[in-house]
């Protein structure tokens, strides 16, 4: 495409069951222009998690209420080609949400200036959305103590990987749900969990207690569903569990009910059930970038980055994740 | 009977299903006596409280393993008649666990001595396990704000009377889930609810959302089932659940699955849902009787007192309450 072309990613179709390729489509645009007090972005690489299949359905805490014909939101990270803004300079970094399209032309305050680090990408993965989800649903919503044991479901996932690894940090036990033998093997043999267990196996509640034979002060969950409803089971009194996502129910018109055990083992137990989104602690970044950087550098946080490469694959990297497909934090790398 | 018998109310069979009166026999048994360390209590009266059905299902939380042949559990007010230990006194007045009997023998170390008040009988009403309850719940788990909606269910109850009064003493606006418009009607002419909706009404949650405007910041859960149901579309954004019991379950060996929602919406609207027991915060009981007695003496806490007389009426007073037939705080008064 030429040089006045900008490639973008609309929503063509908002689906009503599993969500495909084709609800997407990749069209030319006009290359975008900035105005007084705006900066025009070069997309770096796009941040892909689940919890956008929520604002597909009309989760308007997410992302508003959902329209076909718009451009698939996500956060980026991207360089600054063009700055009419006096705060902001061309070649700058800053994380912004330009969504799934190679430019977008942002007002300067919409964006955030970041530091230069090896590979930018990280800005979308462990030092994004990802990253901080981990991170404050852990410590600010689960708020895990030494010695207690971390439970944390979708386990090899974006989100999960790190929650697992933060936790051990922080010096709990931590047990790992996937949905793979392989995905287990490998959290516990590469990242240090103490165990996983498989939500596949048709013996996983007794897995699952096997692997907690303390029981679970802390569950992350990121899947709801029947995960949920058997850590309910093995919960210890006044746990916590940080509700992140649902990731079992989005991909489907039908969500299950609800867990049993709610709200009576809830009360028997003493358990606290917190739902949270990282925004709400937007004010903290900072310190939390800086934390998680600390870990990657000193080597206690290892960090899992499960790349496609070019924004026309955006739509397979995101269809695949929903389906269980990736191992760790998928991004989509659109340019150099 | 004569002096030297004790009559006392045992379970003869754990229900199944509903709960019935013939689930319990009363007995004549040998006046019991104090060793040394000890105290004979004679027993005032009995609070009657929907938690203890749990108690009877299993729930280890509220009174160990269910078994037959033993005394129902329940706090009592008791007068000492005789006492063995040197800190407490003939005539002294005693919270106690008694449970369903007229003496009971404890240990010195085992009740909780307590002023005279106008009607002792208060000891287990407003201010024993059921105004504690609603006390600690509202506010420690709830903690509503002024201007803020709170709703509660089973409103007319031991607990949700209270509730609701306490809400407005904090200047919450609050709405009351009952299951009869006339007990609704007396909430908010007598008590001043300000507004009371009948969940048997075909609209209930029309006229849920007609009553909560503004939605729902605190939601006081004595129920589960459909009301958490319905509550939790009803939340606002950081709203709080607070899950005192499970009353809509108690009485069924096929309790309802969880509430759909769970955990989708707690994300979406960042809920926090909280289990408590009321024995978590024992060491605050004397500050909040000396809060309740407070607002008593000021008119500002009506108590409902739904009595029954003679400890041979506990079984039915108990199978009454599970079917909704108390109006506030049901006690059974047992001596003078």
């Amino acid at each position: 495409m030429s040089a006045n072309t900008n490639t973008r990613v609309l929503i063509r179709n908002l689906p009503e069951e599993r969500l495909q390729a084709s609800d997407f489509e990749v069209v030319a645009s006009p290359m975008p222009e900035p105005a007084t007090g705006e900066v025009l972005c070069q997309t770096l690489a796009i941040g892909i998690g689940a919890g956008a299949r929520a604002g597909l359905q009309g989760s308007a805490s997410y992302a508003g209420a959902p329209q076909t014909g718009i451009v698939m939101n996500g956060q980026t990270i991207s360089r600054i080609v063009e700055s009419k803004a006096p705060s902001l300079r061309a070649g700058d970094l800053v994380i912004c949400g330009s969504g799934w399209q190679a430019y977008a032309v942002h007002p300067a305050r919409a964006v955030n200036k970041v530091d230069p680090i090896d590979d930018p990408a990280h800005y979308v993965g462990v030092l994004g959305t990802n990253g901080l989800t981990a991170y404050f649903g852990l410590l600010e919503v689960g708020d895990p103590r030494p010695g207690e044991t971390v439970l944390v479901s979708a386990a090899a996932g974006s989100v999960g990987h790190l929650v697992g690894q933060i936790a051990r940090i922080k010096g709990t036990r931590v047990i790992g749900v996937t949905g793979s033998d392989d995905k287990g093997q490998r959290l516990v043999n590469e990242l240090g969990f103490d165990a996983c267990v498989n939500y596949k196996d048709g013996n996983f509640r007794a897995a699952l207690k096997e692997a907690a034979p303390k029981g679970v002060d802390v569950y992350f969950d990121n899947t709801g569903g029947e995960v949920l409803g058997a850590a309910l089971f093995r919960m210890n009194t006044f746990g916590r569990i940080a509700c992140c996502g649902v990731v079992s129910q989005y991909d489907t018109r039908n969500p299950a009910p609800g867990p049993k055990g709610v709200p009576g083992l809830l009360v028997n137990k003493r358990i606290r059930m917190q739902g949270f989104l990282v925004f709400d602690y937007a004010d903290r970044y900072v310190q939390a970038r800086q934390n998680l950087l600390a870990w990657m550098q000193d080597g206690s946080l290892k960090v899992w980055q499960d790349e496609f490469k070019g924004l026309e694959k955006a739509p397979a990297a995101f269809v695949d994740l929903l389906a269980g497909g990736n191992l760790g934090t998928r991004i989509v790398r659109v340019s150099d």
